[in-house]
């Protein structure tokens, strides 16, 4: 890590002008109008009905002052913000979900939303909604799981109207999309049976915060299997190579015919591990991964996958504006995640 | 994309008994002590020395009441938030900066600020800053460049104390850390010149937003070629497999020996197209990436690559802090980003 050089203390200088902050007070002033004009003009009211002159001599006071209307300010006067708040992920997201972000974030500034992500590092669980409801969002989205009951009615309580989460089980009180990660693993598990394959390892990583996914994954495979001749074996996996490479070492022991490495990126890494070890891919071992990441397609043999269909940005978005509108709205969980096997090379 | 199911009209039962929100007046009626006792307790303002069964009591009422305080309602009655704003990156990020990132926000909240990203998905520059400057942060960080001296001084006019911007170059008013991508390239380069390579491609990713990062990288390889006989070639290269397949195809008519990829994911994707078109990797065509990824490690050959010192998350953080406590704080400027190259089989 680069140092960032301490800033001597010579360098404080005096206070350049201290201008004050302005306020509408200041814009309603320069402008002649009452403030609850500014309001009016600034916060494109509909209800109220004002001259073009007069908005425009609003507008141009409020840039010449370089006047910003105040967000919490405005939300006291209301009663509720229109800050939807989403958690950032605590573990690294790939691009499949930065996408899904992207889509939602701008279908809910399009809903007039603003969406802001909160940092809760070593947060977790109901004490991470305690933090959140601090800022009094009119809408939480949760994108994992990992909150209970307790933490929905911190944030209800503190006046957020909607709770949407993103999880593999339904939660009291909340909206929940269920993303069925045991369908990803029942896809694969069916896949590799289909393909003949029988004696099925399923890569468990290590990393903390992935076992809301892998484990329903591992369900599913075992419920893949159920009623066939197929077995299920867990091979627990740190992300680096020295682990993947004592894998490899072990792979005929083991006496496997076929590995679901969880996603792509850890089958990449199991991939180069069996190939330096030269075990045949998919001859002795089938490989196959989940997300449908460019880098499976970059890998020769070329890595099958699970592709996953997430929900589209903007349905999420008018089911998150519905309930803060109808904040009586029973919570209703739905099935959203699809799961289509990609076959190409490695299974 | 899977399809929400519309919820229908018929789930929308009446409020269950609509709580209202409980205040800091609810929870001083409770205890029996003032509102001012409560905002000391509940903000641990060591300025008010208040007995240990007072601060029971009141932790006592707000657990039983579900009381949270309101950030900005404190925030308006400081005059300041504890809030530092990063505007959520418009391109997606990889790993590297997703520690950094985590460590910032873990060093900022061990300071007792509140870090929130927030999105800004449509709004670049100075209209972005107008967002921000809702939030009244107390602090801003920018974690890429894009924002001119003008939106700083919506910002500061706005509230912040401090504007702190990760870029490749200065701007008026804000404390910035110079990134200087230039020497990612000039690295790359000089490593390349002394391999022997003298007809060198440069990648030039045509994703927006990149251009940032690529411009000054490919400078930084113009730069070290200066005064040898090498000579710089640019590669302009959608992210995709057709586009890397066009480049392969043409190569040997291009007449290069040698290609800074940008980074470890375009050179993967361009490593695999030269192989793919039978090309050999180092002899024929050299390849160096960027960033020092593990899938970097995976490839045969292994990949060179250039491995970036980012800011320690810590360091900045301590910045923010000083600039915060120290308005008049003239604005610095370090540069912070550290390049080494990582010479492994590929160069």
């Amino acid at each position: 890590m680069v140092q960032i050089p301490k800033v001597p203390s010579e360098s404080a200088l005096p206070s350049p002008l201290q201008r004050s902050v302005p306020t509408s007070a200041d814009v309603a002033r320069l402008a002649g109008v009452s403030r609850a004009t500014v309001s009016y003009v600034l916060n494109n009211t509909s209800a109220v009905r004002i001259s073009e002159p007069t908005r425009r001599r609003v507008h141009e006071a409020a840039k010449e002052l370089g006047y910003v209307p105040h967000a919490a300010a405005r939300s006291l006067r209301a009663g509720h913000s229109r800050m939807v708040l989403m958690p950032t992920p605590h573990v690294a997201v790939g691009g499949l979900y930065s996408q899904f972000f992207n889509e939602l974030q701008w279908a809910l500034s399009r809903l007039d939303y603003t969406v802001v992500q909160y940092g809760g590092v070593g947060l977790r669980g109901d004490e991470a909604a305690r933090a959140w409801a601090e800022l009094r969002p009119v809408a939480v989205i949760v994108p994992s799981g990992g909150l209970g009951p307790e933490g929905v009615a911190v944030l209800k309580r503190s006046g957020a109207r909607a709770v949407v989460m993103l999880s593999p089980e339904a939660v009291d009180g909340a909206h929940v999309l269920i993303l069925d990660h045991g369908g990803v693993g029942y896809s694969a598990g069916r896949h590799l049976i289909e393909r003949g394959r029988r004696r099925i390892g399923v890569v468990v990583p290590q990393e903390p915060g992935l076992g809301i996914y892998s484990r329903p994954r591992l369900e599913g495979i075992r419920r893949a299997v159920n009623g066939t001749e197929a077995t299920v074996t867990e091979l627990p996996l740190a992300y680096d190579e020295q682990a993947a490479g004592r894998l490899a070492a072990n792979w005929r022991s083991l006496d496997l015919d076929a590995v679901f490495a969880y996603n792509d990126e850890y089958a990449m890494l199991v991939m180069r591990a069996l190939q330096d070890e030269g075990i045949g891919i998919p001859d002795e071992a089938a490989v196959i991964g989940a997300d449908d990441l460019m880098l499976g397609r970059l890998l020769r043999p070329r890595l099958s996958t699970v592709h996953l269909d997430l929900p589209a940005g903007r349905d999420l978005a008018e089911l998150v504006d519905r309930a803060v509108r109808e904040p009586g709205l029973a919570p209703t969980t739905h099935d959203v995640l699809g799961a289509t096997v990609m076959h190409r090379e490695s299974s």
